[in-house]
């Protein structure tokens, strides 16, 4: 594999996702597996990482990058979070690294992990992130520009000069969505269905209304989706999309009401997730475009290269 | 038992709690029992109330009356939601009745569930109880007043001319607790401690303090009980008591921003979570009194009496 430049991995709470990547950043190969923070036991890191790459490392003497929760106090070594706005090009200079033994027992080789970064917000709380952070400089954002991350914990984040991300928020959105549905009450009068299914636009579009026009009530707008179904307002089909309407129009009020105005804001991330933040963004007025795919791949690239990783080859 | 007038069954979605009362409405005994509406399984409800008390049953020709999730869809049988503010005297014709069969091969009995109510908030949306409004009824409240039940599904009730209840709001904020703490990463980071264990008042009041304030993004502000945790500004056994007061704090926040100004509230309830809700609200500047005990008996007993069951003895 002599085009080989670096193996970039997206080491999340669920996924371990590694890409080859040649000399314009672009992956020659991409693989992933279950192997997550949360699904490796007793520190089994390496074992994960050579499992899905070990060929890789074997053929090539490309360095190895890191972004995500592999770096948090649940990972394989905790890198630090940089305070906001700290840029791509100092985050770069903070790399943590770990050895990884190989498996024909030549040297070592060091993976290169990614600080997170962290923010006050107007409450006097921290907020932190970790691999959203990479994800949002691969995105090449216009200054000034605001962007959602949809997701269990989903991230909104305002960026300001050069593209630095000035601060953020996490609304625990999708997490509340799968909490409420499969152990509370709300889920009793729920049919889910399996995936993929076929969204129930009408129902989540209620929701969203609801949630925009409920937000500072939260705990109370939530019961909505009982009693729809208790008094027969919707089928049992359409309750779990017009909770997580409830939940996404909660996202946004909450996001937008204290903020600077909004016009307009990028998603990033997974297409079926972006779909109905889109459909939800538009019912709160505010215009959306998409990022191109491979945000964090290109994220990491260009910490790889800030960090001198890339030699004179690259 | 000369002096038994009436068997009060308080059934709920947990506990069967029933009392014997006399001819002042006094409890002569009560019992209670595990037995709620979802720990009764095939519908064998006349073998759990008989569980309790056939004894009573046995001994006394004492009409029986029940409020509570019996009258809910997955009760005994269905009783129906009133329109708030339908008063007490209203409610008490509409009891439905199921007939119990003695063991002894007697004649069945009657018993009889009391409506819930249903009202429409502000957006639209129904909101419901039961059981609820007879504890309300039953607390004595002044006109014009309001009332909160805390609870796994908490109610805030306001009261209208002659003590009806005007309209209603619930919070799942009970549920919300429970599913945070035991299902959520946020309890990742938390040691919840076993009952009863001493309240953590700083965390509480802390947590109060940031819901109130940031009820509007709750979703955004229940994220602080992790960020707390990582950065090492509370202990590991304060987390609970700090999610607890965010939820409070959101709860009040919501109940208290659109409605009408208010300056006191009546807390009806269990003593431990009365006592927490009373530290919440005078965070928030309210004033607090408490209900005197017995109020679910007494109101059972006053529709038992409007209903005419108590007849010529009572």
């Amino acid at each position: 594999m002599p085009d080989a430049q670096l193996i970039a991995l997206d080491w999340g709470t669920s996924n371990l996702r590694a890409s080859l990547l040649d000399a314009h950043g672009q992956a020659l190969e991409t693989r992933s597996a279950p192997g997550g923070v949360m699904a490796v036991k007793d520190g089994q890191f390496a074992q994960a990482l050579l499992a899905l790459c070990g060929d890789w490392l074997a053929q090539t003497t490309c360095p190895l990058v890191a972004s995500g929760m592999i770096g948090s106090r649940q990972g394989w070594r905790e890198a630090p979070y940089l305070d906001a706005p700290t840029p791509l090009a100092q985050a770069a200079q903070q790399f943590i690294t770990v050895p990884v033994a190989l498996a024909d027992g030549g040297p070592a080789r060091l993976l290169h992990i990614a600080p997170g970064l962290r923010c006050l917000d107007s409450a006097g709380e921290f907020d932190v992130m970790r691999g959203e952070e990479t994800q949002i400089w691969g995105a090449g954002l216009a200054e000034h520009s605001c962007c959602v991350l949809p997701g269990t914990h989903s991230k909104w984040a305002w960026l300001g000069e050069g593209g630095a991300i000035r601060h953020f928020k996490t609304f625990m959105t999708g997490e509340l969505y799968g909490l409420l549905t499969q152990h509370s009450i709300l889920g009793r009068l729920m049919v889910l269905g399996t995936e993929p299914k076929a969204l129930q636009t009408d129902a989540l579009l209620a929701g969203v209304r609801l949630g925009l026009r409920g937000h500072a009530e939260l705990p109370h707008t939530l019961f909505a989706a009982r009693t729809a179904g208790l008094m027969g307002r919707l089928a049992p089909e359409a309750l779990p999309d017009f909770l997580s309407g409830i939940l996404l129009g909660a996202e946004i009020g909450g996001a937008t009401a204290g903020a600077e105005p909004l016009q307009q804001v990028t998603l990033i991330g997974d297409e079926a997730l972006c779909q109905r933040y889109a459909l939800a963004l538009e019912v709160a007025g505010l215009g959306v475009s998409r990022a191109a795919d491979g945000a964090t791949t290109r994220g990491q690239w260009l910490l790889a290269g800030a960090a001198g990783l890339l030699g004179a080859a690259a």
